[in-house]
């Protein structure tokens, strides 16, 4: 390895320990920290970002990368001087200290978002929601002015995308799913479902996701469960994965489809090739593709029969009285209802991509400026309304429910939907050669999580979104593989 | 404020920040982390300790300080300064490659350690503990190449102490435990305490934690209780302090006293004043003044009468058939017998020292050499024999029982005995003018704590231990009150 290189390596290890110390920080912020301990958690992580910032807007780097790139570089160091140039240039480009500012401010805007939804109180979040615009907003213009500010957010979590894509995607969606939706409320078989609605002891919930886990390979020397308001995953490095759920004493599943999609990430991060770690290129290529992996585990898997008759057993032994009398069969159908309803986390798979719509609208009209953050409110429950069909009864279960935009994120929530049709496309793919019901009904799941090891996961950040779509798919994207499974197996279920 | 310490309070943010990073990471460590990820954690360690030392240990620090000191200084900054100058002098000394690879070898020791207590292997453990008594050996001789090695740490932990004034104190107290311990076990009479002997369900041990907590009057929105495998406190600011607990079925009187203890580590951190947030003056003001205050709570507050009518009603309330026909009177002598047993945490106080004692010797002999680790266990053992009379049937038992060692201290137990010590000489001074007794039986912890409060908690590390120690109790160290109280106490309970 050249002395640039590896003078390249030892700047990627800083980068990982600080990154490392903001996970670790973040985590236990939302799964053990104390209430009202923001303040001074705040005041390190301005610190900590700060000198993170420093480090890879440093006015010396860009005349590194030039050096290595005129060097001889294998494959995994040209995509590290590559991953390098791009954080350079991202980060560069924003001031220092509007940058610890605002990480600064998304810690104050978590705990005000945790406090206002426990409330159900809007007007509580609204002033750091209206920094948090301003910034976004503001910032855009440091990386194009003559873009329109989302634009510049949707490329950044998933490279090349658009307002322009994200219309023509999500409108060929729409064509699908409204009047699928529509057939499913108006002509679709009854399923009995009321089983579900009942007590779900939590020490049986934790087991169940213990078991879960264990059914979908995730090693639990490298990858713990913890609790938190709101399911999340986090790694530290491949070596330690951290996934969280939400028990919820009257929902089961709940839980058991939360810890399905984060296991789906965990997994992801848990295979990246060993030569990536302590680069700039472990870690998921990109927000889609993790959507993308962690939705196929929970729906394409997860909520199929095969999964749950393999399940079955342990699943009664856990919960006797309330599936007494209850197949599997039947527990399938229920768990895969389709209902258009208010959360977003907790939607059927027909109706999620349209939670995903309303974001969208939203996000588009807070950064051109058409919608103003007091009229956000007001804005998602016509949204909700005209999208799903439903009355948002109060912020908790209306604007207040994701934490996102109070991380700051502005351009994230396409990619879920993004990633779903991905994983879609990916399972077409897999059925060629693998018969995944016979596999799931076995509870084998190594040979499918092996398929995408090789295609997608061992490769960390080392090719793009695009690549590992072509290389997992022999084909580019195309969002018809899911509107087709949707409504293949909704049409089975409904008897349509 | 002058430029100079304006420069000084900016360096001191930073290594709050640092240190707030490497207190989270360790909790976290200890708390919630995956059993086989310590690896990646260590690699970041290394780097963010690393990092922190150059900080510290800055070669243009000396000039700045001595510039701060020609100029006209308030007393908190001018104690900023010489707590600067201190750590630098012992921080420089060390070269920055040591530092760092010390920390990413206790990182490893402590997976060594846990997987060693576990299997009850002390060899699994002993390599690690070679390198750390070798590092100790080694890396004294920085700071005075002329002086004993343990006397180097022993200063370190407790500034001013030394093996001779260690070889006094603790014969002091031999003195009187010893003989103690025999009239109670001749002559004593006998305490009924079967009743622990049953089964106590952790979800009520856990709401018992929270009531005493709440009983300390400890801040639930600036402190949280976690699990781990050895109870410990940690302070990430005085807005976020953490405890942590072990629960066992069959011992419920294990987790009530840990509570008790490192709640009082929690008050003391949580009273420092706020003049003293984000600088290096914040924290206790040594080891033994923190064992002072958690050693107090835990036996001379949480081991009396008083606060255990106080509790009875809960108690039993939580615990109704385990409790059935036991007396506040019975429990508090059951929770107070003298035995000579194998744990230190869960020893009496009578016998407590006494396991000091068997910790100290072997450091002792660990740091002048005529120790070697892989004899640690029989010499152990040999120990436990002598000073307590009991056969180690193993070393979870034995020699691996605490966590001290694998984190690198070497010095630091002696802190508990002198605490302890401390403690008693304070509550004689507290009671003459608290009744003590009655407010623990009504519940009222505030008088109390605010005795304390003002005393030494709000002071941090402004003012040194013997100051704190003067102020709070109007005279210099006497261990005469430790041993007079324990005298007094045992000789009623006992009948002698």
């Amino acid at each position: 390895m050249t002395e640039t290189m590896q003078t390249l390596r030892a700047l990627q290890k800083k980068l990982y320990a600080f990154q490392f110390a903001l996970n670790v920080i973040d985590y236990d912020a939302q799964t053990a920290a104390p209430s009202e301990s923001y303040a001074g958690r705040g005041e390190a992580l301005e610190v900590l970002s700060g000198i993170q910032y420093s480090l890879i807007a440093d006015p010396a780097l860009p005349a590194l990368l030039e050096k290595a790139r005129s060097e001889a570089l294998g494959e995994q160091e040209a995509a590290e001087v590559a991953e390098l140039q791009r954080m350079y240039d991202e980060t560069s480009k924003i001031p220092a200290q509007e940058y610890a500012a605002f990480v600064k401010l998304t810690t104050a805007a978590i705990n005000a978002w945790e406090k206002a939804k426990a409330a159900s109180d809007f007007s509580l979040f609204a002033p750091y929601l209206e920094q948090i615009v301003d910034y976004r907003r503001r910032t855009a213009a440091y990386f194009d002015p003559d873009k329109a500010p989302y634009d510049v957010w949707l490329d950044k979590y998933e490279k090349g995308l658009d307002m322009a894509q994200c219309d023509a995607f999500f409108a060929q969606l729409k064509a699908v799913i409204q009047p699928l939706v529509k057939q499913i409320v108006e002509k679709g078989a009854a399923i009995p479902s009321d089983f579900l609605n009942t007590t779900w002891p939590l020490e049986a919930q934790r087991k169940l996701s213990r078991m879960v886990m264990e059914r979908m390979g995730i090693d639990a020397g490298h990858c713990q469960l913890g609790e938190s308001e709101h399911p999340f995953t986090t790694e530290f490095y491949k070596g330690d994965v951290r996934i969280t759920t939400h028990y919820h004493e009257d929902d089961m599943a709940s839980n058991l489809y939360s810890v399905i999609h984060e296991g789906g990430h965990a997994l992801y991060e848990l295979h990246i090739a060993d030569r990536l770690q302590y680069t700039c290129l472990s870690g998921g290529a990109s927000m889609g593709l993790h959507e993308s992996q962690s939705r196929l585990c929970e729906n394409y898997l997860g909520r199929s029969l095969g999964f749950i008759k393999n399940l079955w057993p342990q699943l009664t032994a856990l919960f006797p009285d309330q599936l007494a009398g209850v197949t599997p069969e039947a527990f399938y159908k229920a768990v895969n209802q389709c209902q258009p309803s208010l959360i977003r986390t907790e939607a059927d798979e027909v109706t999620y991509c349209l939670h995903i719509m309303v974001r969208y609208e939203l996000e588009k009209r807070l950064m051109d400026g058409s919608l103003a953050v007091k009229d956000l409110p007001a804005a998602w429950n016509a949204q909700m309304k005209e999208l799903l069909g439903v009355e948002v009864p109060d912020d908790a279960h209306g604007v207040l429910q994701d934490i996102h935009w109070a991380c700051g994120d502005m351009g994230y929530f396409p990619s879920y939907a993004l990633g779903t049709a991905y994983g879609a496309q990916m399972m077409a793919q897999m059925r060629k050669t693998l018969d995944v019901d016979a596999l799931l009904e076995a509870g084998d799941w190594v040979p499918i999580t092996r398929w995408l090891e090789e295609r997608v996961w061992q490769y960390g950040k080392e090719k793009s979104p695009a690549w590992l779509l072509q290389n997992a798919c022999g084909a580019a994207f195309d969002p018809k593989y899911y509107t087709d499974y949707l409504v293949e197996k909704y049409s089975a279920i409904y008897q349509l």
